[in-house]
């Protein structure tokens, strides 16, 4: 019998771990554990799917993984949960229909995720209180908003059957005119979008004082205006204290100032790494709480591995690790982890940070550390924000596009950036990624031989124009 | 009295110069001469002018020099030409309204630009046969081909009085009907988009086996694809042999095989340094014979500069002097001119061959070495082309997405790409040339931390799929 590899969890990572160890050692036995029925969902497409772009839940759900389950032969196991890891015996524990089994693995991956955080306050158990990271949860939240009831929504699961996220899934009867989203993060704002274009009063609280925490206030204050142009109603500087429930559901949201009235909660305060398992096994955990992990993903139980939202990463800037739950880090690090186990020792990668959404009609986009980050890891930061166009002066269609570069005073290396605009940040932000990665000099970005056509951008890029400004602070 | 910088030719690299020395040095004394009437225009607009989405030919010139010449006291003296130069005495003459003077320089900066180039058949002295370098030019060929006489087109100065430019103006009161392009190149196909859109039935003649000759096979067929589609007819493998006309009028292309009547010919077979007045003064040329220069952009005459579509800039990736007449290098290699007159030596940058274009609903882009490109540097080509999505693929509007990539497999290093796709090829080019500036390996692309949102490409970015499947090959 050949080496068995056992996976834990089939999204990102475990899914992207087993296909690729498939792929390079056919022979090998790959057993994918999901407690849940779906496999490689694409979670981030949820606020679509809410905002109605996306008709069926079903639609999220990537192709390629499963025909690879199928013409591969990966042994798939849905509905089975692993509920205990004995590193000494190399064993699991799966829980399947109420019985229990074991299953013995050479090689073992823990790809379990991290769930959404609720905001530490009274009253998230309501009914109407949702925080969102699976394609159940998005169902019950768009069946919860819209009073779509039976159909899809008959199928949702029960809570506490899921990945412990803490929707709370209720079919209501009443109109549902006002939803509060608490946390103004890149799903909470993406939801919002969402619940403007179904036509809803959206309130956002946000405890820190600008929206989008990790984009920095220049890139922020472009979004809120934006958000407010839109209709939604901006809290910030606001804590939630407490949310208000009537017969069990959510009712209001209160603050330390002011109470509005509320018929659905949306949470974005976070994700947190879901490692119950890999904590019950006596695994170490790191950053965040996620779990320990070495450059090739290894945990500190020997075979076993950790990859994807439940794992640290390293963040190549600084060289620390970090919790960073992002799509891409998970099917590269599960890919990492699958080249490994079939015989090719593979780093898992690090990141620098980069990070992109749709808000409304603008592109936000940053990458790297801000200037706060940069002197928290020792850097000097100095920092410049510019405003610029996206086409050509004269070419029809151009907007404004902000961009906000930070550098370290020391050296020059460019440190990061941000941006913000109508059209073109979200593809330039991999520009300065890439630069980032190679530890370039803002005067070596300045220099960079970018593209250029009227219908694209102005002879000097915004990314060169912003280099070209802070290298002329800096000199 | 301040050192004299004297500039000839107002455009990319004369006024970045000008304006630089000013800023950086306010007391010296800087004269630029144009010998025509625009400074700072925005040449590579005139498709769009022609096509109509411009209105005024005026809207192309850049605003900011204008008022830099205003506000910062550069002197600017329009409609004289320098006619030589006399690198001992460091002076130069000048000619202006039929007279001659002379005036002295300390530092001397030839930006004379390029001039488009014309196939080397008869007939090419037509009327009605175009090449577009200048907006005089452009607005004599929208006045030939839309028939718009008077107003506008009464100011068309006569060709003898241009750059040497070879268009030839002339208002016709027949219909124009069918327009030939001769030279599948970015301008060539950006006109042939605006004769389109004007309702002409258009012809592009290609020497070579595809379009766009500098973006390869692969994306050239897409593109091919597409232009006929939008109805153009293309004869590629075809040398124009002689353009026919009638009573002074071009009226048919004729090639080895065939003859097609047409009413306009526009010309794109490439842009030629303009060194008459560089050759004249015995400064030694290079590359395509555009002015020699090192990488201060200094010519072998003492503090005589070139810079711009003149003149030759440094390939990157495989370290040989070449002509690259492109707006951003022109820019930049001026501005460092600039910069280094008033005091601060700066190199004009290379360039590693980014390009980028629109051709109807398409964006195409390249950098780097292509395939054969690579091989003639001496490097050991591998490349692959994949086809992937340029959004999520549950996201409304998505479209596939053509990447081309070219690698060295001794030593592991990404090499080049070419891009096409409905959207997101022309920003995204600048993540690679990024990475050539660098110098990345292919494994080291693919595992560059890209932004990723479902509105704006998959988990796995084009680019970074495209190493992927590079790095898969090169195992």
């Amino acid at each position: 019998m050949s080496d068995r590899f056992l996976v834990v969890g089939g999204d990102a990572a475990g899914m992207s771990a087993a296909g690729k160890a498939k792929r390079d050692d056919p022979d090998r036995e790959v057993v994918v554990f999901e407690r849940g029925d779906w496999v490689s969902y694409g979670a981030c497409g949820l606020p679509y799917y809410v905002k109605g772009e996306i008709a069926d839940v079903s639609d999220l759900v990537v192709v390629e993984p499963r025909k690879l389950v199928e013409e591969r032969g990966i042994d798939l196991r849905r509905q089975q949960e692993v509920v205990g890891i004995d590193p000494d015996r190399r064993t699991v524990t799966v829980e399947y229909d109420g019985e229990r089994y074991e299953e013995a693995y050479d090689d073992l991956l823990l790809a379990t995720g991290g769930r959404a955080a609720l905001p530490d306050a009274p009253g998230t158990d309501l009914d109407g209180v949702f925080a969102v990271r699976n394609l159940e949860a998005g169902r019950a939240l768009r069946s919860y908003v819209l009073h779509e009831d039976g159909g899809e929504t008959a199928t949702v699961p029960a809570v506490e059957s899921e990945y412990g996220a803490a929707f709370r899934a209720h079919i209501s009867e009443d109109d549902t005119e006002v939803v509060a989203v608490v946390g103004a993060n890149k799903i909470g704002l993406e939801m919002a979008e969402a619940f403007v274009a179904r036509g809803f009063e959206v309130h956002v609280f946000e405890a820190g004082p600008h929206v989008l925490p990790v984009f920095g206030p220049d890139v922020a204050g472009v979004v809120a205006d934006h958000l407010r142009e839109r209709g939604v109603t901006l809290h910030l500087d606001t804590t939630v204290e407490r949310l208000d429930g009537e017969e069990g559901r959510v009712a209001a949201v209160e603050t330390n100032d002011e109470r509005t009235a509320v018929d659905a909660v949306l949470s974005d305060v976070g994700v947190e790494p879901d490692t119950e398992l890999a904590a019950s096994a006596g695994l170490e955990l790191g950053a965040n709480d996620a779990v320990r992990t070495d450059e090739f993903g290894r945990t500190d139980a020997d075979r076993v591995y950790a990859a994807g939202d439940c794992a640290e990463t390293r963040h190549l800037l600084t060289g620390e690790r970090v919790h960073w739950p992002y799509a891409l880090a998970a099917n590269r690090a599960g890919r990492a982890v699958g080249r490994t186990v079939a015989g090719t020792p593979t780093p898992t990668g690090g990141i620098v940070g980069t990070n992109v959404m749709k808000a409304f009609d603008r592109e936000v986009s940053r990458t790297g550390l801000d200037d706060e980050q940069a002197r928290e890891a020792g850097f000097d930061p100095v920092s410049t924000t510019i405003t610029t166009i996206t086409r050509a002066h004269y070419y029809p269609g151009w907007s404004r596009i902000v961009v906000h570069a930070t550098a370290d005073a020391d050296s020059g290396r460019l440190l990061g950036a941000s941006m913000v605009g109508a059209e073109g940040a979200a593809h330039r932000i991999n520009s300065v990624a890439a630069a980032l990665h190679a530890r370039l000099t803002v005067r070596e970005v300045g220099s960079l031989d970018f593209g250029y056509a009227p219908p694209f951008g102005p002879v000097w890029d915004p990314v060169l124009l912003a280099a070209k400004a802070l290298g002329e602070k800096m000199e």
